[in-house]
């Protein structure tokens, strides 16, 4: 009843502080119902209902800049700030995004979606202000998972430094997307489990009323001189010693308190850390005792947490077509999780390395296998690479499992550590392609040019399930560096008589025949290329469809045959067009001097694709079965066509 | 007379405490002449002699592995590893690399380059051991510069986490490559001016004394027992929080402490920083003065310190031609320090951005003039993108100058805060193409293919200095991200009569027509394109030559113009062929459907380009303009047979 007539941060000023109790209670119902319906991240938003407030009840926004990193926990931000009467398109297609997008709000200052960005682009903002002699506040909210990638160190290094009145929050609810690693999340949970913050909780109302108005001065500073305090105030000294002036823990569920604390360190200058600790799912049953569950989900029936399984709409009809036997209950990152897990039974060196992303790239089963031969980092995608290349020299064999947006992260570890070298180290990258709701900032649409042009590597494409699996082995007897990109999808196996699935280096296979046209497609296109085909087929038009497998060496043979044979490719690729797979082939054709041959080449064109369902997405791309036929027929029609003008 | 016996490490053993400083000095002065002749890194070198001395004099390399944080101080370690007698080619074609590499020496345990990689591999390399049940001892060695950069923070968050046994040595010179910036620093800078530090090195002796024979017992236990050496051991609490063991500061140039110190410490397990304060350039009064200048050096007279000029071997030989003029004393990093300078005069909100490169970039006289609108943020590229990334959030203009090479380490930042937002970041991409003796580390080949498959990015390449100059105006009133790419190499104009230097968005320029088949050259290739086709038209073919300007958008009107007028396009760029400038051309020609088109790409092949002059390595792919005029000729004739023969 609080919820409804907040159309903007204003209205909630006008709330007590006993009524902003009840709006977090409303703003969890919303954020669960919504999530249940509209699948999201469920549990960071829980987290966050009452931090979230606080900052929109004592600081302007959007005069006031706030930044979340990642950013998956700004939906109670996007309630609060104009965009409740929309939130039931969160995730949509044409509806508002699951993260901060400065183009759909003014309340976003800085749009979101990857780790441990916020410090940096906090400073640049605060920077930006006082050279332009604006007056706001700056504030960054982190998780203490995103503490770990480099890129927070090094905005925090140089914020230090530069001495900036800026505000970073850090949310530490001692949970990154899986449970933290590394020495500062240990540091973070000594700070927690130390005297100090016990002792705290008891005093909460003494610690208000002994904070000054200090104005100008450092809070810190006034802070040392209680000496009842002192205690207080200690644990932070490592983010001291990076120049900041440190505040907490703090509970980041206590509105009054947190009201209160950022009312106080609004008259602070200087770089300053606010330490809040949240309980990742609260207020939820079922995202309290399983918050990795709840992190990132599907819809689920809200009453029982139970997660509602819809086909994958990734996954293609397949009552309408004997091609594709689905595994049931898989995905290809299960696949890839088991394949591994399998092979390194009998390899005692084959290694997993993720980046914080145990459950998502498929790798639980392998670790609990293996426990001792899978390493967290982190979420830390240079250091997974870096690290790698070392066990590598050592004679172990690292697989680095880890989604295509993310390998980003990691081009430069991946030229100069990895494939300088010559380093066995097998890239498993997930999620390439278009990857649905999640949009833009994690779709793994650039992969292919990101990789292709590194010398030593070796890049492959699975059809489905098996040959994920066949690559997986290839990958690891290769001895040098090689990338495997596969995408968000059920797995499911080809279902074509004769279809042989023995990976051999650079070498790909020709799925069905035909003289009119050849399809060479990439990866989990092959499917919908091989249905389109057969649809054309009963057209009369006889297209043949080859299964690329290799990106990189191409299968030269296979396709300048069917070059040479009909005079007319098609390339098809989930990934971006521009230096991507189709291009690879322009090269083949053009230093094979095979200028003749016509070619169309379909993936994603130069544009950063929204969020929406995967498979409406891909076919606004033109990638689905329909699509490939329609252009396919089209193509070869007026190819034709020119040969007989000419 | 100690250093032309030591074949290898065990060699060194033989000497007594007294004879190494008498090796140290004869070491200084072989590094010193081969720099004065070869060039290369001189000052970094010059004050690790004792440090790497006694690090061999105390552990066993091979068996023990050592990992040079960037590589170019391992010249003394070279020196005293079996490379003595080849010291002469050190970074000549076909010699020794700058750089610490696998394939050259079993006693380079990782090869480096770019900065802040020890640690991740030194701690890959120390999990493989324990996994294999070997053992050894691993060293890292790194700058104080070189922990601002994330990955040197994301290694030591996951060392402090699994407490593998190894050893971090902090080599603090208070000195990157440029002064250095961040609260690291300045952390590290305060334990030096300390106390603690100043109390100790009159202690040196009773400190050693002290140090108890601990086993496996963690040494700064026993320290810390030791009441009179608490002070000593409390600078490194920030390290200590990251679960590291922390000793220091000791003098780095004190061989008898360094030995024994690390005698001791070889018993200590679990992680452990050495915090070791050397004196960059020391030995040698000119590069103790000018330790920047003496960072990376070409050939100099040794008893001046005075550089040698030698002509470019980049800048092609001008009395053969009058198509260049040459800019005096200017480089290409000169020419855009000055024009961003004269263009930021009337223009407030253009701001540099800098990560420790601002005298390689070119941005000094910009430093000077505008000290306020400059932001060195230390070695930390990741973070130089996001930061201007928020910069432009606010209005300001940044112009982050990076090298080619070093751009690889920002991919992610450049796709998902800078062109997801579209927001007006310039990216000055100097040191493209390739770079010479620093080798394949630094070769700045990938740029174009990691960067122009991502979406709203303009970017260009200019054929000489004023172009340069006029692309870096266009580029900020582009208002969405732009990147220019330039190379390592002298400032020169092109003198054409009648060149128009007009840039205009996706416009490039016919600077001389032909009939028999077109050049499209990208940057510095035009000028060799040029004089090619100049030499052909001796031989009576006509061939075009279009400076292309812009990589993306390309100019479509220009590049199918000539291809539909001559059928015959040589694409010409100094950067890798895989997804490259050529193959962004096939793609336009495919989209266009001018399949009858003969192209030929020339350009970097598919693997690592080794060290050596930046003119023979051209030459070596075919880069330069006689190689350019064979390729052409070639090809004309090969065409023109081939549509005779169909």
């Amino acid at each position: 009843m609080y919820l409804e007539n907040i159309e903007s941060p204003a209205d909630l000023k006008k709330l007590t502080i006993e009524q902003l109790s009840c709006l977090a209670d409303e703003i969890r119902t919303a954020v669960i119902e919504r999530t249940a319906l509209n699948g999201g991240h469920l549990a960071s938003n829980l987290g966050v209902v009452e931090l979230t407030i606080a900052l929109h009840y004592i600081f302007d926004s959007p005069h006031d800049k706030f930044i979340w990193d990642v950013g998956h926990q700004s939906y109670v931000h996007k309630l609060l700030t104009g965009r409740q009467k929309l939130f039931h398109t969160l995730r949509k297609h044409g509806g508002i995004s699951g993260f901060p997008k400065i183009s759909e709000s003014a309340y976003d200052a800085f749009g979101t979606g990857h780790s441990s960005t916020s410090i940096s682009a906090a400073l640049g903002i605060a920077e930006a202000r006082d050279r332009l002699n604006e007056k706001f506040k700056v504030v960054a909210v982190i998780g203490d998972g995103a503490l770990s990638g480099g890129l927070a160190f090094e905005g925090l290094n140089h914020a230090g430094h530069l001495k900036k009145d800026m505000i970073v929050i850090l949310n530490d609810n001692e949970m990154s997307i899986s449970p933290n690693v590394g020495a500062v999340s240990s540091y973070l949970s000594k700070i927690l489990t130390s005297d100090f913050y016990k002792k705290f909780k008891k005093e909460t109302k003494a610690f208000l009323e002994n904070i000054p108005r200090i104005g100008e001065l450092v809070a810190r500073i006034a802070l040392k001189a209680e000496g009842s305090l002192k205690g207080f105030i200690l644990p932070g000294a490592l983010f001291e010693d990076l120049g900041f002036n440190y505040i907490g823990p703090i509970d980041g569920h206590d509105i009054m308190l947190l009201t209160e604390t950022f009312k106080r360190i609004k008259e602070i200058s200087g770089p300053l850390i606010i330490h809040v600790v949240t309980q990742k799912g609260r207020g939820y049953k079922f995202s309290e005792d399983d918050p990795c569950g709840f992190h990132g989900v599907g819809p689920f029936v809200k009453e029982t947490g139970v997660s509602i399984k819809i086909e994958s709409s990734c996954a293609l009809d397949d009552t309408k077509s004997r091609l594709q036997k689905l595994r049931p209950c898989s995905s290809m990152s299960g696949v890839f999780g088991r394949a591994l897990t399998s092979l390194a039974e009998n390899d005692s060196r084959i290694s997993a390395v993720t980046a914080a992303m145990k459950e998502g790239t498929g790798l639980s089963c392998f670790a609990e296998k293996f426990p001792q031969r899978i390493y967290d980092v982190g979420i830390a995608e240079g250091h997974a690479v870096t690290f790698s290349a070392g066990l590598a020299t050592r004679g172990l064999k690292p697989v680095i499992a880890v989604y295509s947006t993310f390998i980003q992260r990691a081009v430069d570890e991946v030229v100069h550590d990895v494939c300088l070298q010559n380093l066995p180290v097998v890239f498993a990258i997930d999620r390439a392609g278009l990857v649905g709701e999640d949009g833009p900032t994690h779709h793994g649409v650039f992969d292919i040019p990101l990789l292709r042009s590194i010398p030593n590597i070796t890049m492959m494409s699975p059809a489905d399930g098996s040959e994920l699996a066949a690559m997986l082995e290839l990958a690891l007897n290769l001895n040098s560096p090689c990338a495997i990109r596969y995408p968000r999808a059920k797995a499911f196996d080809i279902d074509l008589p004769g279809f042989k699935r023995e990976i051999a280096l650079g070498k790909g296979a020709l799925l069905s025949d035909g003289s009119d046209a050849a399809i060479i497609a990439l990866g989990n296109m092959v499917l919908p290329a091989l249905k389109a085909a057969f649809m054309l087929r009963e057209e009369g038009l006889h297209v043949a469809v080859a299964d690329a497998r290799f990106i990189k060496p191409l299968d030269e043979e296979l396709i300048l045959g069917l070059a040479t044979r009909t005079g007319k490719i098609i390339t098809i690729e989930d990934g971006s067009i521009a230096g991507g797979f189709g291009s690879a082939v322009l090269e083949l054709l053009n230093k094979s001097g095979m200028e003749n041959v016509s070619v169309k080449i379909l993936g994603i064109g130069d544009e950063f694709v929204e969020h929406g369902p995967q498979a409406l997405l891909m076919q606004q791309c033109g990638l689905d079965e329909g699509s490939i036929c329609n252009t396919v027929r089209d193509f070869v029609s007026k190819t034709a066509t020119v040969k007989k003008a000419g």
